[in-house]
């Protein structure tokens, strides 16, 4: 038991700390305004190209990918401290290229992907240069349990027919969003976990259709967003299927695994700006006749939101170590635990801190309520909470039974 | 004791639903889509003046009133089960002119205002011809103490000049806003409680100013919205001074009361449509082999839920009862009350059916969100939470001291 | 809706009230020091006898008997606050002939016992004379589902033959305690609900053994007492049997309405007493320069217990109301509500004032331990809550199904 | 970052586990029965001395002590989960002499005591032969503020002279303890934390008189119990002041640390075996149709248990790591959340161990009533909740003011 990081780690988070502080924080308005002065929300605000090559100058790039071919070669624990600092800013992880659901794409196509889907779709996608989306969840069926997935995936000769209709890809509202990987039921008859494939389907293919935007809690997200996707007899050539026919949940259980994690640690670091946030207003501001901050009732919300925090935190880092060490199968109690934990935590820490500041807190003026909505969504997103408290009681019990 | 509703209540109640079924629920979809399709999304639906047409033809018109002279003559408690089926809905108090903050002002104008004021501010309100904002809380310092306000009026010979800066002046948006009931400092030599006034101010007056509109959440909620305005040197008739100098406390006092346990009985509503929706929802949506209905977790969400929902109508039918038997005042205690339960316990109702409803839950696709974020502005507005419960403390402390 | 007793109610709550402060809460310490000074704890204190004749004098007796021809005629609405009252004190409801389990076991009598079954068990009863138990609980089974349960009742000419162990059989502890009401298994192959019996075992028919008393968080309840009591080829006659072989289900349901909501009035009387205590508690101990009352966070416990204990006291009032008016079956979702309520806020409470008295809480100094573990089994006798949520919710979604 | 244990702690752990299973657990019930069947419950079960012996034999012996010269040498973070596994069993911290207050005890001895007072009483409570007693908190203040202490301790030439009324402490009803520490006011007019000390005060001096043993619920703790103690005059050797007068406070400091970390500990040994426990029952007990683990509402009380207990578990070795590392001092942020968070875990997983257990749950059967109630008093022990919240609160918010 040893609870600091190697000297690499520090170092790194360090340089991490302070770009954040030099380049990104100062800009997440600047980001905001050019956004809303662009004739359409779905486009990409300059200031992003500039801060990704800042990012990249400095060697803070691809830190996601535990692979060194092609990444930092960083352990989950080793990226966990520096995921958890990106997921401070909103704007952050796209910055560093380490932004979701990229990341997850670069991960499938780094392990399963041919060497000319790496070369067509991964490299472009780590040099930052396109983006990707990824079409799982239906709108006509409970997605929390995914073998509900009716979208067709089927051959014809030299080529893959898809139909269907996906929502929440997300990422696609963004017009450097060059193609998804559409997961969908390619083998109807098969065993139940091996009727489903993933495939790449370039967002130009003649048919595929983006049917609308879908807001979260008001906000559009833009330029990312969320879309819903209409697949109407989309043709792309049989070498996009990736892996082989079948795997489509061999892969997800690949690409939820990090995907996860990675989402607990940026929501540590949400919860953690957010603790910044309301300890300083709290210090500011006056009621009563003394600042906010020697309220008792407000000092209790300061207190659990660090006890959360901390406990939140070492958990994630368990699993993480547990993955790097005992593989994602053996973690997947923990991926569990710490996927129910971290937003829970977050939204917790977030509504006390909109709670101490006022109005303030749901307006745009501060990140709280823009952070709470997304983090919000990660109680349905990647399975939701209630089906991974089954699976955690399942493992549980099985120790007794 | 006695727990039903009077036969005019519910025959009011079953005309209400009925309106609600034919015309109100029916148009929530155009009233969105109309709102889209404006060139600016600040302006009115023509669907909505379509519908107050027809609940004032329906005798559904101004039900909030108490005074029999202006409106309709109920009781709180005769209104709250009204109230709490326009709560489902978000576009339907306007429909019947029982909308936040226009009720609140009629009541003020009704009570306090002047002969003139009447005519020239309440006559229009009631009938629905032009709406009103209030504006009272202030950027730069903590609201929850309402002492805090700032922003000057000073009398200038048969003038007052008003300078300040507001903001959450819900409402102004809207194009046919015609004017702001603003509080502020007057009297800054007085009794701590004597020094503020309320003043009203036509908003095309010199030097009001429209500052920006501010989101809740991504929400914008136009084409009411919330406002922050500048008032630099804005000159009114000495005439539109409400009661008299020093009199903003006592006139607060009297507004909020009713404006209360408004707000609480919609929560009501909101958490009504909320369980409902989910009740229908996971009847038909089926995962691992079998409706979600019956999963016994999410049976727990549904029975928490309807617990939590007949205690705080209970209670907010009490805390009505009070005011209108004994008064605001001494039923001061329960109104603190039910303004701390009925948001969160909407709140936690919108939460459990968003997270039932998955991902749809926090779209446009139905109104759970956007319930959720309005609910969630609720524990701030007209006093927060942790202020209303250090008031609820105080006076059940001071049985014993 | 009317939120206010008759002047009936209201001149026995006044009398009940005088009679605690002047005779109940006095005794409570007494009771305890002759417990305590006896050779046995299972031995009645005397002062309870003294209490009991003074009570019956007042005529406050039996105000639980809605049948006004044994009781007080009351209904359940007009009973609830007497009996909240009583709730105060551990010693009160046996003092006013009002404790279970012979409230429950009086009204089975009234309603299905035969006329020598009246005479010979009800009047003493009734009078006060002697005491009974409840025997239904099983050890080897859940009894949360109480077609579980195993013990046998046979027909064995004139005679019944009952074999099997029960547990929980509260009051059996009792020297006056003279008999039991068993509940078993007498017709296995009826439908399910017609399987079981209820018949009266004197406590003193050979074969009935008193195997130990079963504390409750270390309490032995003495003289009151749960027992388990192994039954080994009892033998009663014929008569004894209530209503009829297989009625067990049936009656049951009747037993239970009442008693639940019995429970609950207590349970709120418990929790009223709890935050009296703790409020007079925090406005006479210092600690960091000034009282406890003034701490913020313990403000705030107060609030939430008030709020919680309103919107209990509510619920359990409109349930009695439903239950005078459309009877306990249409009554069963509010009687399954507030049982769920009432010991879990109660509980809530209870553990507040704890932590307010600080280790004293947790003593035999203050009731509040020994009322906290009472409570605690409140949550599991009579169904326990999971069980009643899952009710709860199927009576919900019935309406959309 | 390295979330395993060494060797050496791995070694030892399995050698507790073996011993557990074979002479603890095996002797619970044994241990309560010798208790039950003596004339008095103020004496020692035959068996407990046997299992100590064994456990000395077998080099299990005061695992806590860091100071290798006296005790085992393991750091905290060796000790804790050996300590862990002692708390799952009410008798096994005494079976290795790690037993609350002797440890405690002991460290003070060891760091503050002189040779002559290390002679006396260390050694024979090194090896088991006595026990003691720490007398801190008082009835009649809030000892949330321990400067609220009022016994006095006064210098009459070669001796001290104690006055005062002490309770709750724990372990004086042992017939095998023979001292307290005492801790009271020395000097009334030094700053506020140099007027108390601590000094031992054997109890068989004059004016020593234990007033009676206090419950916890309703658990007397027999032998150990929790005494009240007056002291009358009592005159005991100037040496016996422990390091020098005024160090009271210097001395609890650094009694506490390792203290509270000892009990978060053993709460986690409890929660653990709570788990167990509920895990072993639910898959045993049969209610409508299926296993109880095969309800989805007994799951989710599994999976939270198990999410909750990991996360104390690791914020536990996380504060002892920093006090190893950095010192008590430095780690008191991390000691008051584990302090808060600990007791509230291991409270949340027995009480849904209680309830799925149903009656049997607060009975004696199994332990989790008695060590609910026990984990009820570590919510007020060694500084209540509130004020460890608090005491966050400051050191959070310290790092922006």
């Amino acid at each position: 038991m040893y609870f600091e990081f190697s000297e690499k780690v520090k170092k790194l988070k360090k340089e991490l700390q302070a770009f954040m502080e030099e380049v990104v924080y100062p800009n997440e308005q600047t980001y905001e305004e050019q956004l809303k002065q662009a004739g359409s929300r779905w486009q990409v605000p300059p200031v992003m190209e500039e801060m990704k090559a800042k990012a990249k100058a400095a060697g803070l790039w691809n830190l996601f990918l535990p692979d060194s071919e092609y990444g930092a070669g960083l352990t989950n624990l080793e990226y966990a401290p520096l995921c958890e600092i990106m997921g401070r800013s909103f704007i952050a992880p796209e910055v560093f290229n380490c932004s979701a659901p990229d990341t997850g794409n670069m991960e499938v196509l780094v392990r399963y992907g041919s060497e000319e889907q790496k070369r067509k779709w991964l490299e472009p996608l780590l040099k930052g240069e396109i983006r990707s989306c990824f079409s799982m969840t239906e709108p006509q069926v409970a997605s929390s349990d995914a073998t509900n997935m009716q979208a067709r995936i089927e051959r014809d000769r030299d080529e893959y027919v898809i139909n269907g209709r996906k929502w929440w890809s997300s990422g696609a509202g963004d017009p450097r969003c060059k193609f998804a990987i559409v997961m969908g039921l390619s083998n109807p008859d098969a065993p139940k976990h091996e009727r489903h494939s993933m495939i790449i389907v370039p967002l130009d293919t003649p048919g595929v259709k983006i049917k609308r935007m879908l807001p979260v809690f008001g906000y559009d997200h833009a330029p990312h967003g969320h879309a819903e996707i209409e697949f109407n007899n989309v043709r792309v050539p049989a070498e996009n299927m990736i892996w082989g026919e079948g795997k489509g949940f061999a892969i997800a259980q690949g690409r939820l695994g990090p995907g996860r994690i990675h989402h607990c640690m940026r929501s540590i670091g949400a919860a953690e700006r957010a603790l910044e946030l309301m300890c300083k207003r709290v210090l500011n501001r006056v009621a009563f006749g003394k600042p906010l901050a020697e309220q008792g009732v407000i000092r209790e919300w300061i207190a659990d939101s660090r006890i959360e925090i901390e406990q939140a935190r070492l958990l994630t880092l368990k699993a993480a170590y547990m993955m790097d060490t005992v593989g994602n199968k053996v973690a997947r109690k923990e991926i569990s635990m710490i996927k129910v934990v971290a937003p829970n935590v977050a939204l917790k820490v977030l509504d006390r801190a909109i709670q101490a500041f006022g109005a303030a807190g749901v307006s745009e003026d501060f990140p709280l309520a823009a952070h709470w909505a997304n983090q919000r969504t990660l109680r349905l997103a990647d399975v939701p909470d209630e089906v991974h408290r089954q699976a955690i009681a399942k493992l549980e019990l099985k120790a007794y039974s």
